[in-house]
């Protein structure tokens, strides 16, 4: 099993961070490219990798599969052994419902708070559309919490392929001290307390490069 | 076996058509629920059957998935049986892969160019952004009908999810006459000849609801 990630900078990439937490937390062995997005790079450099000029991909053999959540897919299935989506269907509908709305959605926190896993913790004045955003978010943890996770700290007890999904947006929540509700303050803790957030946090820290517009003070 | 199919208007709503015209060529029986997205709609309206606010729903039972994508994962564990993804493995990695980039992409094209069933064919000038993704598209569906399409005349021969996600792009190239190759031509005629297709936008055509923001003329 040889897997290759190609990746973009680990301290903006959102796309990027989903597969990698999940595989990181699942212990699934592969190799890592590194693509960094930054003036030097050119969209030329990226399809040497990827068909669709963005990060990630996912390359298994001859097989290639870009975009995020394909890649997740793909992984549940090859590693059928591996609990990547909650095991009773209820659960893994519901987890395959947000995944998917985060995967389309979302725009307005996307846009306004990007992903910066280097930014010191300070508050950025939400607009309403923001605000619309991360009410939807915590009313979604909320359902799935109640419904599905009682077995532990992640939306569905274990961590699975929803909290990987998810992880980016733990990540603006945090830097951007957005009010949010104990319960979902609980559930970033632990999302941010996992050896996989951690190693990738760290890896981002020490990177070189920069990339002004991601850099919101 | 009784599913619920939450949609919104035919004449506009591409999210709703993907999985209905998966579900309809597949031959899936479900009850249709039609919120129509008007003036007189409220978002309250929507959240009487969508947790996220948004079309299209589907219920089975007691499970509700939300999403497009998430309906169309659903259905694939459920009806088993069903082709609903393609069968060899290389070729389902790369369906997914492009129904992900479908998910979460193509906004130039998707913003300039809204869906809609009923308008005249007539040319609409491309942004630069917009052919960029149109330039996209065509090398996408040129590369998997060229590696896994050859047995028939969708973008993995038969037709799939991955058709199914594009159908709303279809549509948006061929009333907007947007220049495409002859091979896209084609590959645009098979999907529209779908009896599933003629039914809805038979149907698209009968519905009274006209909302102004998504006539272009």
């Amino acid at each position: 099993m040889t897997f290759t990630l190609v990746i973009a900078n680990k301290a903006y990439s959102s796309w990027s961070f989903r597969p990698w937490i999940l595989m990181r937390h699942f212990d699934v062995a592969f190799d890592e490219i590194v693509v960094p997005l930054a003036q030097a790079t050119t969209h030329e450099d990226i399809l040497r990798y990827s068909p669709s000029g963005r990060c990630p991909v996912l390359r298994d053999g001859d097989i290639l599969v870009w975009d995020s959540l394909a890649i997740i897919e793909y992984l549940a299935e090859r590693l059928s052994q591996t609990p990547i989506w909650p095991r009773p269907q209820a659960a893994r509908a519901e987890a395959r419902s947000l995944a998917a709305e985060m995967h389309s959605g979302f725009m307005a926190l996307r846009g306004l708070l990007p992903m910066n896993m280097r930014r010191p913790v300070a508050k950025r004045e939400l607009t309403a559309e923001a605000e619309a955003d991360v009410s939807r978010l915590e009313q979604a943890f909320s359902q799935a919490r109640k419904r599905f996770g009682e077995s532990g700290a992640f939306l569905f007890g274990e961590f699975s392929a929803a909290d990987a999904m998810f992880a980016p947006v733990v990540n603006r929540l945090h830097v951007y001290d957005v009010s949010v509700t104990p319960q979902t303050r609980a559930y970033m803790d632990a999302v941010m307390a996992l050896p996989a957030w951690r190693a990738w946090a760290a890896e981002a820290a020490a990177e070189a490069w920069r990339i002004e517009k991601y850099e919101i003070s």
